[in-house]
């Protein structure tokens, strides 16, 4: 019936350096970048078309997104940045070395913060240079609305009001969408989706720039998923995912 | 009381070429990138920001706003992508060198084609290649709004709704806008703006990739307009665009 595409942005610097990005606006590799392009081509090669996109208000999703569209020759996609596609706000673990934060706190704390479902990290000081109070992307939302940290089950709150108000009534109107976004974002869809449970959902692993296909029915219930492409760069990511975050 | 940005997009392969473009998608050259980018920096460094951003559905005036929203780390910014701010559609002569034209049809010809406000060039023949339909960016169009040529004015007459109906609003609510178009939709909106007359809007030359600053009043009309950044490079962009068009 319906046929939508997820996408998790390429490597980004901070993946690349291990540390907790969140809601920092760190850029692309050039992995990152050969990633993006390279989901381009194989949605062009399969024949995708796109009416709409969705993606958040962090660089790493909106360049994983502007490639993939100049790969298919379609940079007048009509684009909407929804902050609330943001990946999950890291609190005050945003900018440290996951394997350094793994080292002083112990691998369990850290797997706690990272895959507890319900417990954020600390949340950063009010005043905190690493807030985002004060950015102009973020100018039109109350300060409440501006987390200091998040558990997953925040962003599955916040990325669900953007499911229901903007995207699912654009894929009952037809519209084909492609959504770039991020790990933490996608697992809230995904969760919503297929009906993952809360300990479940975060376990799953999300490879980097590969597009996932969706296809729903009337009622936007999947009918099946599946990773496009070249199936072994595909485990090849999902490993890379796999092993962020521990002590080295 | 309020100000907005125009700006011309970068160099395009067929500005390179001497080609009458209109609403072929051609990309822009290396050297058009660089006038991009360096858009990008003299806005950043005059301390503009900016809300929303409009552009057309051509890709080289789009990537001349990615590469300015790049280089001012406005990546976020909400583009609005309108058709009706495209080129001038050029006929039958979209995809011929400019000189060649010159020489067959006599430079008296072309100058009246490329300068005559309501001279449009012969239109495309419905079946030709070259025409808009089918085209995807324009599914939503009704046949009869995809022109198969235009005159000046048929450009201006397209434009002033897309200026009306969202752009004014926008501004009047307090929107910063940059606006990232073409030599003569930028024309339209300048002739607007100015109350410049038929005869004379013909003559008037947009360098490629300067921004060009409209401080408006409360009602909208233009105090001044200056162009930003090195003033030598702006005259010799607008030399570039006036030797345009000549028989060699």
């Amino acid at each position: 019936m319906y046929k939508i595409v997820l996408m998790r942005h390429g490597e980004s610097t901070w993946n690349l350096d291990n540390r907790f990005t969140g809601w920092t606006d760190v850029d692309l590799t050039e992995k990152g970048i050969a990633e993006a392009r390279q989901a381009g081509k194989v949605l062009k090669e399969a024949g995708f078309s796109f009416d709409l996109a969705y993606t958040s208000v962090l660089k790493r999703a909106i360049r994983t997104l502007w490639l993939t569209m100049d790969e298919m020759d379609m940079m007048w996609l009509p684009v909407i940045n929804d902050w609330r596609l943001n990946e999950r706000h890291y609190g005050a673990l945003q900018g440290l070395n996951k394997s350094e934060t793994a080292a002083k706190y112990g691998d369990e704390q850290v797997l706690v913060w990272r895959r507890s479902y319900d417990t954020p990290p600390n949340p950063l000081p009010e005043n905190d240079p690493r807030t985002s109070f004060g950015d102009p992307r973020y100018a039109g939302l109350q300060r409440s609305q501006i987390p200091l940290t998040e558990c997953l089950k925040d962003t599955v709150e916040r990325v669900m009001p953007a499911w229901d108000d903007t995207i699912a009534p654009a894929i009952r109107a037809g519209k084909r969408i492609i959504i770039s976004a991020h790990g933490n974002s996608l697992r809230a869809l995904i969760k919503m989706l297929d009906g993952i449970s809360d300990a479940d959902i975060v376990g799953l692993n999300i490879p980097n720039g590969q597009p996932l296909v969706y296809e729903l029915d009337a009622d936007l219930k999947p009918i099946k998923h599946y990773y496009l492409g070249d199936q072994s760069a595909i485990e090849a990511a999902l490993q890379a995912v796999a092993s962020q975050g521990k002590a080295k």
